[in-house]
């Protein structure tokens, strides 16, 4: 069993069904424990999604997070307490899982997961991926500057060490960081595993886990040719579709659109 | 069962395979006889391909075309006699067979086919599309000249009515129109199928039953939007890689690259 974690809320479900859809025919002799944190779901909602993942053979964790569950914790213009949750995750799984990896629902997972899964991560919070453009490291370092940053990872692939987090990270440093930086501040989860727990990152290769779907191109010359796309479609495991701009937005236009129409044909088709 | 022509040399047994893989599974209740005209595949190819179809539950059918057989053919410099396989198959597939449809290999077939198989043809000789884009039908009609044409079809896909076909084409007349043009042919088989029979065929929809891949844009446009990413996906039966840039080679670019290089894969998985 693979341990899934999730956070949601109801605008993000046919994503999230896309993603999973994806994860699981690609992992056919996996099944999945799947986590969902959320708190505004509604029980047609949960039901939908429970039977979609029974019907694939996996198995839903529905963690409703009520108003109390992040009661002193700042809140930010813009942002609502969700950005805390796949950050303190770990206090609301069960306290004997040791190791879960959460995905962002903007993802398509084309390979299988195993390996990824079992990673070594024994010394570490997290395995995570950095976005290697220069010009965005630059941006973030200067950014969260006095705190040290070698690299900005980015938080939509997160493989956690639970029995690690529930030893270092605790709330209050959590929330303390968020009210003495809320100014500077723009991807708030991101910000904060970078600025506080970025030291115990382990260093995933983005172009098999968090390939940034937006960049095709610049990893194609980066990579001196190498990564063209035969590579991405029998390597990538995470192609994350980042920034603004979504495969499922009317409008959208990117490389992998065609693949990503493919696979929600796939999640919703009723044969 | 859906009889299904396909005429090859060794060098697309690659995209071959593919093609069919897209078509074994957006069709899986329907099993195919799978009709095969070659002169230059040898027996470990034949083999393999027998083995790849009958995997898929579906049959191949080997018509092996040796030099006796198109002896009187007049030869164009630049092609071979493998032009004259899909006017002149009727000859060679089972006489009692009524229909059967073409597939050039540079395709994938996206969504079902039965609806294209039963188009009623009954009083044509083919079903077929042309590519409405204004300028390469103009260029056309004027290349072809004295001949009239109305639209230029193109014959990647055809929807063949051979008992039709047994009655009005004869080889004789093909060979002689290809004598007296023989300068200005430039797609042999398609000017021949356009100049000769181009009155007899049935107009196919080409977003639905052979959509040109590189004029994705075009189409979006043309239709006021319809056609996007979606519809394309969700309806198009036929996706065709038109032109001399094909998917398979390395550098090609185009909007459907990640979608075909996706069933490339599914092609050769050997799990």
């Amino acid at each position: 069993m693979v341990n899934l974690l999730v956070t949601l809320n109801s605008t993000y479900i046919k994503p999230l069904k896309i993603m999973l859809k994806s994860l699981f025919i690609n992992n056919k002799e996996v099944r999945f424990n799947i986590y969902l944190m959320h708190s505004r779901l509604n029980d047609d909602e949960i039901e939908d999604l429970n039977n979609y993942i029974q019907s694939h053979e996996s198995l839903l964790h529905v963690i409703y997070i009520d108003d109390n569950c992040f009661a002193n914790a700042p809140i930010l213009l813009h942002y609502t307490k969700e950005m805390y949750y796949r950050l303190l995750a770990f206090k609301f799984l069960p306290q004997d899982m040791d190791r879960i990896l959460y995905l962002d629902p903007d993802i398509l997972v084309i390979n299988p997961v195993n390996e990824l899964y079992n990673i070594d991560i024994n010394d570490y919070l997290y395995g995570a991926a950095y976005h290697d453009k220069t010009t965005i490291k630059e941006i973030n370092k200067l950014r969260l500057y006095p705190y040290e940053i070698d690299a900005y990872y980015n938080s939509g692939v997160l493989l956690m060490n639970l029995d690690n987090q529930r030893k270092l990270i605790d709330e209050e440093t959590i929330y303390q960081f968020v009210q003495e930086n809320r100014t500077k501040l723009i991807m708030p989860d991101q910000d904060i595993l970078n600025a506080l727990y970025g030291k115990k990152i382990k260093a995933l290769d983005e172009k098999l886990y968090n390939y940034d779907a937006r960049y095709y191109r610049y990893y194609k010359i980066m990579s001196g040719g190498e990564w063209d796309m035969d590579q991405v479609i029998n390597n990538t495991v995470i192609l994350h579709f980042c920034g603004k701009k979504k495969p499922w937005h009317k409008n959208y236009s990117g490389v992998f659109h065609s693949l990503y129409k493919h696979y929600e044909k796939l999640a919703f088709k009723t044969i």
